[in-house]
């Protein structure tokens, strides 16, 4: 019985045995990692094949023999000049990409809605900052980077010394690389992109362009999160001599453990492998599936489900469909209420809810069945008899005020080092941050260290708050106090 | 047939593959992870309990639920106050160790044969570096940590913010921790222990004192060294408020991916449980073992086994016999011939060989059948009729010879961040590193960024490749070039 088992669950105290005990459960995983636990892909027991560097295994920090293949074989398969394995997932090598393509306090054009391992790597380098504002959807995501405003920025601020941006989004918004490569490389400065959520773009027609084959100089991409591969697993590609491959090397060598895990390893070995022989047949399949799925759901009266008609083309380039978004619609719900619906009721357990909306992550791993129990579960949830039918929940954040140019007055590094205090956020107008507050979605800072507290900015920061939604960062959990730089 | 075991391993072409092959040969692993690919310990398929951060299973960098409470499990078994769970080695643990325990450019106490991670944190930090230079030993490994020595450096240098030494060493010296914490809390400063080869110290009472049970500050553990767990896999215990718990966290999740490895944490969780259990019965069985195979080798007539008897208490504190180094003494054989006949002709794989000796790495998961492998095999390789009997290995290498003072001409962040040139390494007295020059066995490197070539240092290097010791780091491989900042 399902249930009995799910409860189980919730019982089980040492990690080994609860994770033993979800993957028994008849729980479906709209979530990470992309391989979700099919068993058409086996390894033996762990323990049996996690060795060290020994006789013929190669070294992964100078790799000469089965490690080396191995990621000339990825760099063939994904046509990057050159691939490197990473252990320590895309957090890695974002801040190896960021570190060797500048010098200490060189300057980065960065996509104000980037991973915080970019701005980890600015405050590890000593960076100073230029922002590129995402579009504004009405969906209430981050939409995409407009490439005029990169060239506006390289045009204004010539020191800028690299431009990174992150395409697709966890949402799957999709930016204009190709535009953007051109517009960077005519400024002689190499453009990094972060497509961690988009390793899978390479393998169907139907997704997307991928970032390498648009002109980025550099891609990232993580392997577990949308396609077959373990945790923690991802890979780097280059693909000019933009980003010197030396530094790169010693920043991976920097960042990464001297003990990376063969099992690891061998995850990305296998999954590359399974991509030549069946990611044909199996993209073929998945992207059917999906076009099922988006046809049903046009069908919904009250839920919506996301799809990049509905935004202007200019806020959204591209939309990657394998991210579905659903958001409440007119049903009255909120995202959370929707997301513990379709996991306590449905068992379908969802990669994140926010204010108004739940993302379900799909993979070419994911079976008819699954999306079958997905489809049946909103039109299940979108026909339930209710009082009275909600208006669409309002879009309360405007552009202006998500998107609020940043007032940095010192750099995120030099901000950080300065001594502390921790004020309450209602008394904190004129100090300088120490901390980010980031808001999801859209998935922003919007504060950094370094940057002013405006009368305007807290305004929001209390707006967003007294809306319930999701604003992540002041020092305490409660979110009442803030991390300020003493004066 | 064992050999065509063996013989099948060195064909396949995927990592896999080659892995399992590997599981599946008659070879006896005497190297990491501590686990010992041993059948006691299983886990199922893991991609079956490969998730994210769902529902239930909490958050590692702001753990509140089944993490948090699994993280105190491990503080307590390692009688720390906190512990945190590393997924990416004990690398991002000397990291953040050293990153949270001094403002950047403060001064580090470093003791020389530290490990790369370490100088990295000097690096990325700008950090000006002060030495420790190990003790000379008889065998050619490096010794202990003079407890005077640290005494002298933080009255001479007032600015020392931090003191950092390994405990043991990859050869299992261990120093005297008591003293040095207690010299270092009399100035006020901290004491970070990398004591990632020794986090087994805490289950027996025939290894040395744990590095936290001495009054180190913080400590830094690999589980899957001497313990049975996955590699990439390790433990930072902190033990008082000399390091800044928020800042700690605060690097932690700079250093770490944003994706951590369930598989990794449920493995730490269930190596906890384990030791919890069984270690009291595993440790003296396994002692015991270690005992017979000591008592065995004192009869070897020419192969000769490291005991800290051997030298003189001030050069080697104590020695974790686990680690069990053998010595080509007067069979006329150097440290490769003896590792690959121990691989080739009885399949024992060692860790690793050096110019004159083969390190064997044990743990409480060996078996006696695989120590009596061992002893039988040096045993036969002892006897063995040879035409006559060798001299010992001369020990080539004085101690002014491997401990130069450095002559630090800048840091190891400004030297790194100067134009490069690439010059013959006759050719550059006078000139500035910007590479690490290593000599394996001390493990300890010649020179470091920003220090000086001096002739007498090119003598020595020039001296230790003539005698074919391995000397790494100069950037080409042939070790002729070398880079430098250019004047």
């Amino acid at each position: 019985m399902p249930n009995n088992i799910f409860y189980t669950l919730q019982k089980s105290s040492y990690l080994d045995e609860k994770l033993q005990a979800y993957a028994n459960s008849d729980c479906y995983p709209f979530h990470m990692p992309g391989h979700k636990r099919s068993a058409k892909l086996e390894l033996p027991n762990p323990y049996s094949m996690d060795i060290t560097e020994i006789e013929g295994f190669d070294n992964l920090h100078h790799a000469e023999g089965i490690l080396k293949e191995a990621q000339m074989r990825a760099a063939e398969t994904f046509g990057a000049k050159s691939t490197f394995y990473l252990v320590n997932g895309s957090t890695c090598g974002i801040l190896s990409a960021i570190s060797a393509a500048l010098p200490r306090k060189g300057t980065l054009l960065l996509s104000r809605n980037s991973h915080k391992s970019a701005y980890h790597a600015v405050f590890l380098r000593e960076l100073e900052t230029i922002y590129l504002l995402p579009s504004f959807t009405e969906f209430g995501i981050s939409g995409s980077i407009p490439p005029a405003h990169v060239e506006q920025a390289l045009q204004e601020f010539p020191q800028i010394g690299c431009v990174f941006l992150t395409s697709p989004t966890y949402d799957g918004v999709v930016s204009d690389i190709q535009a953007i490569a051109g517009i960077a490389h005519a400024h002689n400065v190499p453009l990094i992109v972060d497509e961690a959520h988009g390793a899978h773009f390479m393998f169907s027609k139907k997704f997307p362009s991928p970032a390498l084959r648009c002109g980025a100089d550099v891609a990232i991409q993580s392997l577990h999160k949308t396609l077959p591969c373990l945790t923690q697993a991802a890979l780097l590609h280059v693909n000019s001599k933009r980003v010197d491959t030396d530094a790169l090397k010693r920043f991976l060598s920097i960042y990464q453990t001297s003990s990376p895990s063969y099992l690891l390893m061998a995850s990305i070995d296998k999954c590359i492998r399974f991509l030549r022989e069946e990611s044909t047949a199996r993209m073929t399949e998945f992207t059917q599936l999906l076009e099922n799925f988006y046809r049903k759901a046009e069908s919904l009266r009250r839920l919506k489900v996301f799809t990049p008609s509905s935004c202007p083309p200019e806020s959204c380039f591209a939309h990657d469909f394998s991210k579905i978004l659903v958001s409440v619609g007119k049903t009255g719900l909120t995202g959370k209420e929707l997301y513990d619906s379709l996991l306590k009721t449905y068992h379908l357990q969802m990669e994140m809810s926010s204010g108004h909306y739940v993302t379900a992550l799909t993979s070419l791993m994911d079976t008819k069945e699954g999306l079958k129990r997905l489809s049946a579960a909103l039109e299940d949830i979108d026909h339930k008899n209710r009082p009275m039918e909600y208006g669409e929940p309002e879009h309360l954040l405007t552009a202006e005020l998500i998107y609020q140019a940043p007032k940095p007055a010192m750099s995120i590094s030099m901000a950080m080092d300065q001594h502390t205090e921790t004020l309450p956020l209602k008394a904190s107008t004129g100090h300088i941050s120490q901390e980010y507050v980031y808001l999801y979605p859209p998935g922003i800072p919007l504060v950094a260290p370094g940057e002013v507290l405006t009368g305007k900015l807290l305004r929001t920061i209390s707006q967003c708050q007294g809306m319930g939604l999701s604003v992540e960062g002041p020092s305490d959990m409660a979110g009442r106090n803030i991390r300020v730089v003493k004066m």
